[in-house]
């Protein structure tokens, strides 16, 4: 049995929850408060010293970290249903399209980053949502544009089927919104996302869908 | 032929021009100075919207973007020498390994949030250095917690061959010495990186090795 380690909120979380739901597979969910601290408790930390969500155990006893490491293995363990398409450039446009959100957007945004804005660089709430807005602008200006123009774009990010680039946009905009981002700038963002979120996978992987939702 | 969109001193074209070279593929290098917006040209924006470097072309002439994706895509299309290990779970710790760099700690310390942090927080420099040794010592202890215990690590991040771990590590060791970070708490990290580093492969990678370094 496959057994995430987990916070509801999180957005990486959130992004292996979609697609362990996409592969079909069972797994237990543990939750791990980061509100609370439980992901710098020695119990978490033996697990993954940088002390984040998630962390995936599998089948054998090994434990996984960093989201897009463990959706591409759960893509080489786990085959089918398939989260990427098979050309070369074509899974190179999908992850670099994960890889958008996942290295340019969601790290400037993480608990630990506006945390150090309030905490160490003195900076209001208004400063640090104009931070929050400002990274999530740039990212999806730069999405908005690749998705609109590129023509493998399909009723999903990539063709019309869902794939690492969907599991990787939908937690992104879902953070987007519940940190009012005005996101009508970016209609093939919100159409994909739209889309998405009427599959089972997305909706039963959703922050409020999970045991540890407050 | 492959050509690299670069710039000498950009972390994630190093990271490129690293697993090119362990590759032993020939490319071409066409240098895009940030310093002077080129990234913000239509030439190159026609290349990649989010105004970026590296962008691969492809023989095939498309442009690839993301320097992980491009790292992916030349491992599945050039898979001799392999810079990832064979077993699913081993390909997940070195994927981590490297996502943990590119997403923990490269993104909150390059120019666009340097300059942010200048610009619209109005920080000095003394405060804008000490943003970015947090975020080095941050992920750089973490990543020693893990390099240091964990058995598969070996004269190499994973085991005794160069894999995308290493050619993650490299650059950001890199960085975080210009950036007069400590690295004396990270004995494994500094070994793993100089022994890399006495490698032609990573060592014709560096910045001061570029046409466009001055």
């Amino acid at each position: 049995m496959l057994t995430l380690h987990s916070y509801f909120r999180s957005s990486a979380a959130f992004r292996v929850r979609i697609a362990l739901n996409l592969k079909g597979l069972d797994y237990d969910q543990i939750p791990v408060n980061l509100l609370k601290g439980e992901h710098r408790l020695d119990a978490h930390r033996s697990r993954n010293p940088q002390g984040l969500v998630p962390v995936l155990e599998t089948d054998s006893g090994n434990a996984l970290s960093q989201s897009m490491a463990i959706c591409e293995y759960l893509e080489e363990r786990y085959p089918e249903p398939p989260l990427m398409p098979e050309s070369l450039e074509a899974r190179a446009r999908v992850r670099s399209l994960a890889m958008l959100v996942a290295c340019e957007m969601h790290p400037l945004n993480n608990l630990s980053v506006l945390a150090y804005l309030t905490n160490e660089l003195g900076v209001d709430e208004a400063t640090k949502l104009a931070w929050y807005q400002h990274w999530v602008a740039k990212g999806f200006t730069a999405l908005e544009a690749r998705l609109a123009h590129e023509p493998e774009t399909g009723s999903f990010s990539h063709g019309d089927t869902p794939t690492l680039a969907d599991v990787f946009l939908v937690p992104q905009m879902f953070n987007a919104e519940r940190f009012k981002c005005d996101v009508t700038p970016y209609p093939t963002l919100v159409r994909i996302a739209t889309h998405c979120r009427n599959l089972p996978e997305f909706k039963n992987a959703a922050p409020a869908q999970q045991p540890d939702a407050v």
